[in-house]
């Protein structure tokens, strides 16, 4: 009841991702569905803010998501269990990133004409997904507050990338020595246009904000 | 004063690491040197829990420290200010792992006949760097509770090349739902042989145990 597809990806033959990306943005825009690509570290908690989000958001629009990982298909079943929406899970055979000849492997598998939004929850990475281009019409990241607020000193690539910079686990900001002021400081050093989103996925505080800004985003596209 | 060294390492040409990696094992072990490779996600506490660690053994054995880093030398001025002990900076230039050739363009400015030990703290990451062999006498890793026990199942490649396994920000376990029990289960399906340790490199719980286990590696070594 709980399965999910499982759909493995093939190593594409990088010659022009730029330009591969901007055909699937192409692609996308004529038939109104909006791709976000999400990228975080590992553990930072994508998995619980996209059931929050979605869960303010599915009976707005049509959603889908696609999980890329290594391996493993706890994520997809996660997402699937708790929202109802489709949800498939990417492999990636052991490769660190997407780029936008693999995204599109995974959207060939999903019913575009059916769907408003695609989540791509990419592979937790700061590093390799920062340089690959997936055709989404915007990066959006997830910072958690376990990991420090110099993570856009060490990380650049993917803070300049990133229009939305969500901070995750805001309750235990008591417990770290992570200074929010400092962080979004750095964040726009990287990227002074960055908007910057402070949630708690596992309490729901915050998230209306980031939903907002998802459902505005999907209705531009489509107009 | 606080300046360190900061070396820009080149792209190696990917020819053949393994063999290239041993080489390199073989000439730390005839000059009686142990490399250490260090990895984890971004924010894991790497960097806290090597100055406590080199705090307990700087006196012991003689100690040097690479940190690894896309960009910044936060990390390598920090261990010098906190230790003392020298601390060389690497940039990679994005690239989101070392092989053993750029791990060799490191130790070529380290003084291999004043140290023990060369403990390698590689770029924050749990996907790339699990594929090249570094040329380390051994691989140890830091996961810490916010990422959550589930990550062997998500990145089983890290979790089976390494021999230790730290468990970082004990202090934090009440507010996240990490079941410590389970994560050594998935770290054991993935290497039964990983030992794994748990810290608190913050206030230094535990750290006895992860430096009694590396001096004595190093002692084996050197034998």
């Amino acid at each position: 009841m709980d399965d999910v597809k499982i759909i493995e990806i093939k190593k594409s033959i990088f010659e022009d991702n730029d330009k591969d990306a901007d055909a699937l943005r192409g692609e996308l825009k004529r038939k109104g569905v909006y791709l976000l690509n999400l990228m975080s570290s590992p553990g930072s908690g994508k998995t619980t803010t996209l059931i929050q989000t979605i869960n303010r958001i599915k009976d707005k629009i049509r959603v889908a998501v696609m999980e890329a990982d290594i391996d493993s298909d706890v994520d997809a079943v996660k997402i699937k269990e708790a929202t109802g929406i489709p949800s498939i899970q990417l492999h990636t055979g052991g490769m660190c990133h997407l780029d936008a000849e693999m995204t599109r492997q995974g959207l060939d598998n999903v019913d575009l004409a059916d769907v408003d939004l695609v989540i791509l929850e990419n592979v937790g990475n700061l590093v390799c997904p920062a340089e690959f281009d997936t055709g989404s019409c915007r990066n959006a990241m997830i910072l958690s507050v376990p990991e420090g607020h110099d993570k856009p000193l060490k990380y650049p690539l993917m803070f300049s990338i990133c229009d939305v910079v969500v901070i995750n686990k805001m309750d235990v900001l008591p417990y770290f020595d992570f200074d929010l002021e400092k962080c979004k400081e750095y964040i726009h050093m990287r990227n002074p246009k960055a908007q910057v989103i402070s949630i708690c996925a596992k309490t729901g505080e915050g998230v209306d904000a980031f939903a907002n800004w998802l459902l505005n985003e999907v209705n531009n596209w489509k107009n």
